[in-house]
């Protein structure tokens, strides 16, 4: 019998030592492709989300959000039938006219344990890792579980302990005063208002950050901001105070794999080195060592070098996008990216 | 690192093969028990259950009320920490003001199984039953899958193929006409209502039996009726004509577990004989070769040993209940009363 399980906690793990940081689809993505890369693989992910499955679940039972710790989960899947079962097992939603409708079985399963594993701490019961390590905190130990259940490639970490609210501010969220910033609450909001976001922040404005997280970054080799959402999944993450501080003194070396397409409502129009802006404009003193972007998308490739540049960092450009004109990265393609950028 | 899944698929299997036949906690005690005595160990379980989580499953999702499956599941779980944890994981219930409030894990899970094997199925693919052996149905293939994430002691089947209603005759459900003879019918209301339960039989009357279920049966070494609700757990299983007519036919030698204490609204002031009185009543060709009851309350030994010697069987008089006075049957006591039966 093939064993899952055995292939998530590989005795002699090789590669480097890489973090991954967002959420949802863009983060899917990143970990699609490094987990052909490395057996050392983290990912780091947003807390922030406020709707669907998740929304419900944390207003239902005060829990995280647990859609985003859900879908990197299923990522890093193992790769016999046993992994790529429970992937679907975690991936599928309930359909119904009822209550359980559109809910993600894997976010139910992971509020479980949350929920089991958090009364025996309170019990002063013992926790482990699923591999048998110990572990504090009921949150890490219960992906930790589901990891193990998918025989995953890879640990899966909140990038805070606490569930958050992404505040925006947006100009010209009222097309009556299109000149106007203001304030919007909530990532489904965010994702929905008109206008253009300027930036983020979060509510509590000063979360505890996962220790575990924090570690990872401070141990790691390599560091992987996005693609994916940049205001909703890439920057909330420098938001967090103890994890932006780990993330700008580690000596891990810094990648920003930028994004595909802009998104509607939250990157109109921005080119790619806007994006970088951004991404400084949210963390000063933020260094960044390599930038990758999908050649065919960039229109402007000195402009954007230019701006790498000014970073302190260096451009690979390189064919990352999938064939079928979706603004999808191709898993294989973004590994071979992301191989070269290890190698050099 | 220890494996729960290998537990469940042990390749030397020892001991006789026990069918055994039930829903809800008497299920729980038999499996509990016979875990212990061989590792040949089939459940086949009632599929009438209208309330709670699984009747609000079975409502919303048109599915099997999947919390007796589970149950029975549970209780065949794996020794080790996976398989308690897993086990935990399953007989959790979410509690809450909200949508999911009651609602198991574990029915959650087996649901989504039944879900993506059935459309997998639909689209040809082929379905395994967890171990790798083709499965054509499902909704065994999905408890095959849980069976072998608790690292289960054996395989558990719904008795059925669809989902059932119980309908009794119940004499003295209204206390106005204390005489009068109603149907009522659900498992609910007949648990909820007040005076005596005559029979029950099945909406759908001639429902198709499990085809793996009957084939347990008939190759089957042991057959377990009992304990459990007597009418709603234990007796059902004998109005699916094509399980019933196995359960005549088999050459397994037969066992009934008495309960250790009537069931309010369903056996009241029932003796052990008045147990075995219905039964007849239910399956008049049914040979009865065993019956075992706790030393401790049995009243009149003499009539239940006629009782037993009238429908060809022999009594087995043991000490099986719980030391705590609960109307529980002790695991280990029970165990050792199925190894001497099986010895002798």
């Amino acid at each position: 019998m093939s064993d899952g399980r055995a292939a998530g906690a590989a005795a002699d793990p090789s590669g480097p030592r890489v973090v991954a940081l967002g959420g949802g689809h863009g983060l899917y993505a990143s970990l699609s492709a490094l987990r052909r890369v490395t057996d050392r693989l983290c990912a780091v992910v947003t807390v922030a989300d406020d709707g669907g499955s998740s929304g419900r679940l944390r207003r239902e039972l005060g829990v995280l959000p647990p859609g985003d710790l859900r879908m990197a989960l299923a990522a890093l899947c193992g790769d016999d039938e046993w992994g790529r079962t429970w992937r679907d097992v975690v991936q599928h939603r309930f359909r119904s006219e009822g209550a359980l409708h559109e809910h993600a079985v894997g976010n139910l399963l992971i509020v479980a344990l949350w929920e089991l594993l958090g009364a025996q701490a309170l019990t002063g019961g013992g926790l482990a890792d699923g591999a048998g390590a110990p572990v504090t905190d009921p949150t890490v130990a219960g992906l930790d579980w589901v990891g193990r259940l998918l025989g995953a490639h890879g640990r899966v970490l909140p990038m805070a302990s606490v569930p958050l609210d992404i505040v925006a501010q947006v100009r010209g969220a009222d097309p009556a005063a299109p000149d106007a910033v203001t304030e919007v609450k909530g990532q489904v909001a965010c994702a929905k208002t008109p206008g253009k976001v300027l930036s983020v922040s979060l509510v509590p404005s000063d979360p505890p950050a996962c220790p575990e997280a924090v570690r990872a970054v401070e141990e790691a080799d390599w560091v992987v901001f996005g693609p994916g959402s940049w205001f909703t999944s890439v920057l909330p993450h420098l938001k967090v105070p103890e994890l932006a501080r780990a993330l700008t003194e580690t000596k891990a070396r810094r990648i920003v794999a930028l994004n595909l397409a802009p998104q509607p409502g939250e990157t109109d129009d921005f080119s790619p080195q806007t994006h970088l802006e951004v991404l400084q404009d949210h963390a000063p003193d933020l260094r960044v060592d390599v930038v990758v972007a999908d050649r065919g998308v960039v229109d402007d490739p000195a402009a954007l070098d230019k701006a790498v540049q000014d970073l302190g960092g260096r451009l690979l450009l390189a064919d990352v996008a999938a064939d079928d004109g979706s603004p999808r990265h191709d898993p294989a393609r973004l590994a071979q990216a992301f191989v070269k950028i290890f190698r050099e």
